[in-house]
């Protein structure tokens, strides 16, 4: 496996072992590295729910070897009424985050798979629903290959790379994407200094970036938000990759809060900004970033701080999860099939059009 | 006082009554409202050195006052026993903050005053004294209404105001700096928003400036350092003003960590950035900001929430206290004496070559 030769000391995000799902927990982390044995159904639905899994490549992956494991149980069961028990399980696991695309995504290939099979018992159906999951994690492990294959040779010797949030291997099942193309460079023994954003307010950079690097032996540095223009305006950064939650079909950009203010600044100094996701993010239903609906999260997240309130009371606050990177901004999208370069109304149609890619 | 009549619930930053100095407590904002009464120089020295009151104006007038009050017990004294005190009590108090600028220059202008005096006895030299720490006080005041002044045709009816850390009355004596624009367009019954960017990694406008703008009823709303830029794109930012540590001779501007992000993000959006900030401010000295030399802090302020570890153990941080935005980026300087446009290198010498101004 991927992950486990690149971070010798931490177990892989997910793992399917002689039937069991063992799950990396990442509320636990950076400070206890537990691996959470999930035997049933209940547990699954939990897991996702509280997002001891997260990141949504590896959500997919959890939740297709979720539905088996939510299955063990109903193997002795005629087939028509495991193929009954399918349908009623996977709905029920979909609830568990009800806007993660790649949960819904993966449940429904698993059920179109299971519909497709003609076994000659529940028990062989449960054998090719294992396969297919297996196959989803195969993937998910490829698209990240292929992001840092395509992504490495932006990465030069003595170069300083700049990430925001984690859109890393702790997000996927393989090398992350953002991270990607940085883990690939590393692997080549390329050396190359990261800095981390630590990215207020849920910090996944100074929690979990960080960690996932250092436990790589990427030399990374851990900034402030605030600090990156400081950095980028004392020649620190080459490059700067982030990943991203949403692409629009003219290449605006959906990302974690923070990234749009790093896009202007790289436009400023002259640095590239590159933006790393599998062809999957790309929505092709979204003409441009304006239909992009920016989800406002609690207020608490602002006006406290580890859960301590620092505001007064009373205080309004804003919380945007999410900003819109326009395309003008952005230098080129690294993707499993290659980079794609401006001008990306164009380019990445041509590119994607053979997936048919519209979610 | 102006602070009373802007915050009628909140005491006075520094009030002198009756010959006790009355300190707002920051430290304890905004939780607790608490005065402390400082009776004798080891508790003044305490107060300063423990960031009870903050901000370079508001040091400068608690060790004016401060300094009265550690002579408060030598009245009775012969006259030279007295000078030989003073001396040695101002340099004592010196040693409270090393690298506050306003500490110095007010204790050397006590002295002065001091050395220029020609009283009858120690109770003369002590009032003297008591006199050239209020005339310190009220210029402040002054310095401050004058900024609100000028900068107060900045804010139009409806417009939205950015501020970042706290340059606000708190810092000060009177209507603060960044914030004296605010006070006074307020005051004028204009109505206008200000987002307040929460600035890590110290909080000051999540713990200090929303506190103080909601205690003078201005519409505040709190954000995140890193969505400023995203609350810029939206359009609900018509001007910044933020204050300045130190500006360079050309324009250059020394400020807290966040402020040059804050500067590019404003002019890829063409909003108006000022500079809030009296005329000792400027630093005829410092050619650039090339030559300013920028605090590196502990790295438990970034690796560090609220005093709990959130990035790993052994995680290299980078930590600068301030940046140094350009002065191409900066549309003026908003001072008690005007505002002051670009080009800053003959405009700020002009404008200030009669004060003499080096420190």
């Amino acid at each position: 496996m991927v992950a486990q030769s690149l971070f010798p000391t931490l177990a892989p995000t997910i793992e399917w072992r002689d039937g069991d799902l063992l799950l990396l927990d990442q509320t636990r982390l950076p400070h206890e590295i537990v691996v959470e044995h999930v035997t049933d159904a209940a547990a699954v639905w939990r897991a996702i729910h509280e997002l001891r899994v997260r990141g949504a490549p590896a959500i997919g992956v959890a939740a297709a070897y979720g539905l088996c494991v939510a299955m063990q149980d109903a193997r002795s069961l005629p087939l028509s009424q495991f193929r009954a028990e399918l349908e009623r399980r996977a709905r029920w696991l979909d609830t568990a985050r009800p806007t993660a695309v790649n949960l819904s995504w993966s449940l429904r290939r698993m059920l179109q798979h299971a519909r497709a099979c003609n076994p000659g018992d529940s028990s062989a159906l449960y054998d090719a629903l294992v396969e297919e999951a297996q196959r989803i994690h195969a993937e998910d492990q490829a698209l990240c290959e292929g992001i840092g294959r395509h992504g490495m040779p932006l990465i030069e010797p003595g170069s300083g790379v700049l990430t925001h949030c984690n859109a890393g291997a702790l997000a996927t099942t393989g090398l992350g994407t953002a991270t990607a193309p940085i883990y690939a460079a590393h692997r080549q023994g390329i050396a190359f200094k990261v800095f981390a954003d630590e990215t207020r307010p849920l910090l996944q950079g100074a929690r979990l970036t960080v960690f996932e690097l250092q436990q790589a032996g990427v030399d990374v540095t851990l900034i402030m938000d605030s600090a990156a223009a400081s950095i980028m305006s004392q020649g620190l950064v080459d490059v700067i990759i982030v990943g991203t939650d949403r692409v629009a079909a003219n290449g605006d950009v959906a990302n974690k809060i923070g990234t749009l203010g790093l896009a202007i600044a790289a436009e400023h100094y002259g640095i590239p900004f590159y933006v790393a996701c599998p062809s999957s993010t790309l929505d092709f239903r979204t003409p441009t970033g304006a239909q992009i609906e920016i989800e406002e999260r609690r207020d608490e997240e602002v006006t406290h701080l580890a859960g301590q309130r620092t505001a007064p009371p009373g205080i309004k606050a804003r919380n945007p999860a999410f900003d819109v990177t326009p395309h003008e901004l952005v230098t080129g999208f690294i993707t499993e099939r290659g980079i794609v370069n401006a001008p990306f109304e164009r380019s990445l149609g041509s590119f994607f059009s053979a997936t048919g890619n519209a979610a």
